[in-house]
């Protein structure tokens, strides 16, 4: 037997319309009723790889050690792989599909230990059907693995190097100084937080010329969203020190008409 | 004292904008704080008895032991009864109003064996007001029977016969052979689900014509969701062993425009 | 050491969308492995204070005794206070935002006993650029404080009567009798609770004449939502003790074209 752990963090795009996160938690709490689920969030957006792997590697720093059960899953049904990855000498394990989702929480976490291809089906819920991958593999694998059960029983050992990598987006610096930037994410209030950090605005001085969808517009520094002056947008560095386009009490994504995978350049003032 | 219960199951079409939900957890958790509560789903559409009775149905062959608390209940308030059925020997416990909500799930386990009628006030919250069943007879019934209090002390035995039944339709073959079915659900991803058995297509072939309002179509099978091909509608049996139309990665209500209770056709392709 | 706690109720305005409350689950479980967390709702509507301090009202009557951390605040970062509120003998404690959200149920517990303003950073976390309060303050706080960290080991103790109060509003009576209300609440069905008594109606009679948006339209009451005619808008005293306007397994408020906040009159029936 492996190491037992008693807190599984759940993240998924299964929405809270139908009982799938429910379901997988009652698989697991049948499994192992000692286990407490914590839900990190279940309304990435239907089969948005992207944007469950930048939630997820938000919240990785903070979750309790345990099981990271990671569920957005478009390719179900087809070649590709479930997984198991241990990480931090086995403090933690993620468990979903093989697809990119996980990558850049491993990353975070020291990277990828031992893995295995959830092959074994001794671990598995029969279906009645076909396979609700989310309820008949990996939350019946995420009980057993509470249990304790060893990783390696789950299936055979892959190599972390053959893992689908994440695909975060990368900031540029262009010839003339300019960051040329993305939106990562844009939270419930409209924050817009973009791919870069803090430190690489030193350069850029205050105000900033901000660049987007054709127009510019001249942009502020701020200490908090709440401080951004009525009216206006203004940069906050956020919780994850990274930029953040923000708007006093409202939407800064409304106002300035971004959406996550959007471009935006950020430039000095003349 | 009867059989005591740690994990309560719950369903309902309380929304997460108001605090419903966690007035029905405390109200649990203050009466018997050993019991863990899994939320199946509490966004059934407000009233819609029919989906949560299909979404009970869906969840409880995967629900842990213990109490199943349904709570969808449009006649709240008028002479319908509050209930509580035994299954399974004792293993689960259903309650909830008696309007047809739990009747299918209560089936899927073998069937009611003791049922009350929930009477007894002894056993409710004292209402400021009107009487918020959820919180004041469900939620506190359900704390007390996870606290072990017999099933008999919530109030009159009543005949399992006499219960709301559920209204789960029922597919027709039609003189031509053709299947007459009608949509059961619509899931996140824009699935839809019939209420057709997988053996029920085994005699029409593939491909398959689809009639929907007023439209016929002709649609392929695909081994999972992500096999549909890209553009069309396919015909995917679903973890429940029932049969889905499914869209690759978009929704196949929406390319449809199918609602849960419409009619559709199958029928062999000449 | 002081007290220790084991539950934690939780609303705060972060929604599901993003993993906001799942990280500050994340950090409670890490310090605090035994407390459980009891959801009350996040879809308090981004930055409404009101709305979250009636909710919290609504719901802290029936929480369980321990932690009720409450965060919708809009001020993160300005000069308001993070404060920790004891209440009933220290069987509760308020951990939030010194802005009139927990005002409300603050005196409905009893009144504050003993206050501190949360600047201990030795029981905060260390942001990795601006402060996500939630995770870093008011989640990292509650966890120590189910550890049984004592009350003032947080920061400097403060004067009840310097907190912020909440902002309920009082319905008056017009000099004709009529009672001049507001819209306190409309919930998922479309009810619609008044800050009006059940006794406050006494003097009206049956039917009353109800004003709303430059109408008027006489209401009955009624002893239950469901028993208003149907095609009606009726008079229902609600599990709060509260005059509501209820129409037949539809929505009153979309009928009346009311929102929170509304000014509505109630009148005797010449």
């Amino acid at each position: 037997m492996g190491r037992t752990y008693d807190t599984v963090s759940f993240l998924s795009d299964f929405g809270h319309k139908d009982e799938f996160v429910g379901v997988v938690k009652s698989v697991i709490r049948s499994l192992a009723p000692a286990t407490t689920v914590i839900d990190l969030t279940h309304e990435i957006a239907a089969h948005d790889i992207r944007a469950g792997s930048l939630s997820l590697a938000r919240a990785v720093p903070y979750v309790a050690s345990g099981v990271v059960l990671a569920i957005v899953d478009p390719g179900v049904g087809t070649d590709r792989r479930a997984v198991a990855v241990e990480v931090a000498g086995g403090e933690g394990v993620f468990v979903g599909p093989d697809n990119g989702l996980i990558a850049a929480a491993v990353a975070l976490t020291g990277g990828a230990e031992r893995c295995v291809a959830l092959t074994n089906t001794k671990f598995h819920l029969e279906a009645m059907g076909g396979t609700f991958a989310g309820r008949d593999i990996f939350g019946s694998v995420t009980g057993h693995l509470c249990n304790g059960v060893d990783l390696e029983e789950f299936g055979d050992r892959i190599d972390p190097v053959t893992m689908t990598p994440g695909m975060l987006p990368i900031s540029r610096e262009e010839d003339d100084g300019a960051i040329a930037a993305e939106v990562l994410w844009i939270d419930r209030y409209g924050n817009v937080q973009l791919n870069v950090d803090s430190e690489e605005m030193d350069t850029l001085g205050d105000p900033v010329s901000l660049g987007h969808g054709g127009q510019t517009r001249v942009v502020h520094r701020a200490a908090a969203y709440a401080a951004v002056k009525p009216g206006h947008v203004g940069i906050v560095i956020d919780a994850y020190g990274l930029v953040s386009l923000a708007a006093a009490r409202s939407s800064a994504a409304d106002a300035l008409k971004l959406r996550p995978g959007d471009p935006v350049t950020l430039r000095s003032v003349d």
